[in-house]
């Protein structure tokens, strides 16, 4: 299979770095072919403008969405852009790699998002009628592909824990794992999560290590997280709430998980 | 008083800006002294990255928080990142502006408190004990200091309810409003969202900057979010779960509010 490994850190002699060439080797070994998008070692742009298509008029305003649209529909994103998005084409399975920075991904991973995520790629799909709102949350154009997140927190798992301080790391993660890979289609696995980075001893990288590997062995069987079907009958559509008798009476993020 | 808007959106003629600008001439007629973060405008770097600092010996390990420590320490931190702190101490408010763009902040606003919110200024601050866990969490170095999100979304509010189907809005900001905010002392003032963006007309354009107009007229009297202070009680420390008698069997993000 393909896997696609994209991956944000500033430094390759880091657990992370570490952690990325590990995954590399195994998934060769296991006979993957295997891409790697290093976001700092390939300098990534990371900020959405307007150099982001070919064909802009001068002085012309430029608009997030439109513009996108426009440049995806007619073939004039920038390259860097189109290389991600045949990456993304080409993969059977996207791991998603990075450090926890202020509750969620580096700058420059979301960059990646707000540029490869063109309208029309991974937004603005398909049709909006009375029993459809676009083709999201469960499908789209990454649809039949598998995603997981590999993130590494200084803090404590109990820090991340269901009466946590920072939030349970389910929800910490949903507006990524939701938001941004289960949105355009991808079947999302459970986060590989690695706490208290700073405690970390020869005896707990090599434990990391190895459940690191089996988790990369069930990439392909195991069972992703349940989020609900946009257009499968739970919501009311156009209000997009949950209907009165799906989860009845539960709120936030875990509500659109299938219980 | 002094109000800082940190302010992300690439182009000057679009909503954001035009109620930025009203922001600005709005505050400066009641008598505040306004200053400007236009990320955007200014180029800002949106990575962090060991050029952050401007004593690295070259070829050096970087480690994204012991640089930040020691640059922050010793005064070698880069300008573009002290005159951020600067700003953010001159100030009594900081107004955050951004579109929400896949469920968070613009890239170039992330980077923002990557690089500005250093060890040692913004985390990494006070005692660790059996009684305290660091100045955060509703002390820190911006304590005293107010806060507010502006955020503009595509999608609209019921997609944002407590049952709809991004998640409540109060969940979708919780990393940015508690984690960033509240985090290193902020009081938190609820956000002031404007939803499906792309149905602005002018009267309801003018509804809309008149409803912001009275939420900075507000800016200095308005009650906080009463999110729950690490260090005041609520938590076991170190493990900083809420103690079991508060909110008892609540878990996930709304729990860290006082009901």
């Amino acid at each position: 299979m393909n896997v696609l490994i994209v991956y944000a850190h500033p430094e390759p002699r880091s657990l992370n770095g570490a952690l990325r060439d590990f995954a590399v080797a195994h998934l060769g070994a296991a006979g993957h072919a295997v891409q790697v998008t290093d976001l700092y070692a390939m300098n990534w742009k990371p900020v959405l403008d307007g150099r982001d298509a070919t064909d802009r008029a001068p002085g012309a305003r430029f608009d997030p969405s439109l513009d996108s649209r426009r440049a995806f529909a007619a073939g004039t994103q920038s390259a860097d852009i189109v290389r991600e998005q045949d990456k993304l084409k080409w993969a059977d399975a996207v791991i998603l790699q990075f450090p926890l920075w202020w509750f969620s991904m580096p700058a420059i991973m979301k960059g990646w998002f707000e540029r490869v995520y063109a309208y029309g790629f991974a937004y603005g799909v398909g049709e909006h009628s009375d029993t459809r709102w676009g083709n999201r949350y469960g499908e789209g154009a990454l649809a039949g592909k598998r995603a997981m997140v590999v993130v590494t927190a200084g803090g404590w798992e109990s820090h991340y824990s269901a009466r946590g301080i920072n939030g349970p790391i389910d929800d910490v993660l949903f507006p990524i794992q939701h938001g941004m890979l289960y949105y355009p289609g991808f079947d999302v696995l459970p986060p590989f999560v690695i706490y208290r980075t700073g405690k970390m001893d020869d005896a707990r990288f090599g434990e990391t290590r190895a459940a690191l590997g089996r988790r990369l062995d069930t990439l392909w069987t195991a069972q992703p997280i349940p989020f609900r079907r946009q257009n499968a009958g739970d919501y009311e559509i156009p209000a997009l709430t949950l209907k009165d008798g799906i989860a009845p009476g539960e709120v936030g993020f875990a509500a659109h998980r299938v219980a």
